[in-house]
């Protein structure tokens, strides 16, 4: 319990149908675990077309699932006519994304009534253990007026 | 000009072989533009599969290119056995990604024996104009004696 | 000529008094150089109160006067009535600072209505000769009806 | 209970020893508060010569106590002949810093040999009650036989 209250009753069934409208999670492959006030988890099973040339994932997939993550838990806590938008992301990498998926655990930090500030760690799932592999922090719009098309 | 000299003459088809080997930039549909001394050019066409749900291009497609750009300028100025690793990058995003595709130009801002700093500009460009979408500022590893399988 | 034209006409004049009333320069004891649509120029001479452990000038010295050269960079296309706040900034470190002082270069990368994204290059100058030494890149939000208190 | 071992059983004398050697720390008024392995504190009275425009302490003052606090908890995990270098630090401001003064509590996120990845959250006190003001994430570099001079 993280002690947000969401101002949209149905910010789940919103971050859902926003997930779904993402055509690049699609062809990452990325899947929408679970949604709570200010939280969200992301899963990306790894797959030869998500590899850089060392044979890991590429950190542009991890990026995207963290992104994705820490964004919609900032729309999680949004009201319903209000659409999000990544000001900035940084991403530092922490260890080779290796195993058989990336899981992405985005979190708010500061929910302000303009800007939200968000962080997601993403984690490798090798053989049932996790290694954290990145951490993400970025500054995250409330679009007022401009909710995403759900 | 920029006054790189490249320890490996042969750094434009080490280069272009490490980019073949990235299965994630196939699966984004980037392509290699040109290789320098210090600087590298990626396209990537936008097409429906890279969208969010606004309809423009997810930012994950603009910081991994951005990343691959900015990582194989550091890249091209290291010795033929050196491999490369991303530390860290953040991406400041300043319009959305529409048009007909991204262009990233990357740079080498500085070459330190162990660490490099790279930047990479993210553009969209439609109907023959561009747009300036993206800055990325970042920390690149030298890995010795790890040279990308080439 | 970077092509920024100034919503107020007196941008130069609401720079320097907004300088003026920042204690802090003056604690670290930077000078306010020059200021042009975009563009902002801050000095710091380096002295042992500055220091940090290896005999260098202290990162926070470096990074504070970035942030207000950055951060008046945007303020001087504010309108007259606006204020600047710094919602985040990164810097990278390219070198030591050492040698007579610092110098931070300040420009305005996008400038946004509610949003700008601003850079400063920091060098450091002994016996005539400028090392770079840092690159910040941040987001600054523009406070509407909150001029900086001139 | 982090659970980070020590290389160096000394490694808060030397911690302390090197806080000390920073003048920058003293012009500010930092004080070093406490020091465990990979986990340091400082706090920083707000006075009138650490404000900025609006009255508030400058972000430089809270970037810089947020460096220190990471980057000792980076080297306390440090072995006795290496020192600690800032490669980039990222600080996000949720808050303006007023009150009395100012704590940074660092920690490390990730050890590595060469690199470690720490974190630094920045909060204001103001008559007993603490806001959190800052969020820092960046990237420390060991310095292998170049120990800070202790």
């Amino acid at each position: 319990m993280n002690g947000f209250t969401p101002r949209d009753p149905d910010f789940e069934a919103r971050v859902r149908a926003n997930f779904d409208q993402q055509n690049f999670m699609e062809l990452l492959g990325a899947r929408l675990v679970s949604v709570a006030p200010g939280e969200v988890e992301i899963a990306l099973p790894i797959r030869p077309a998500l590899e850089q040339q060392h044979g890991y994932a590429h950190a542009g997939a991890a990026w995207s699932i963290a992104d994705s993550a820490a964004g919609f838990s900032a729309q999680s806590l949004m009201a319903a006519d209000e659409g999000v938008l990544t000001v900035e992301l940084k991403i530092n990498l922490l260890a080779p994304g290796q195993g058989e998926r990336l899981i992405a655990r985005g979190r708010v930090e500061r929910a302000g009534r303009r800007l939200m500030v968000g962080r997601a760690d993403v984690y490798a799932e090798a053989q049932g253990r996790e290694t954290h592999v990145a951490i993400a922090t970025g500054t995250f719009m409330v679009l007022p007026g401009l909710a995403d098309k759900a």
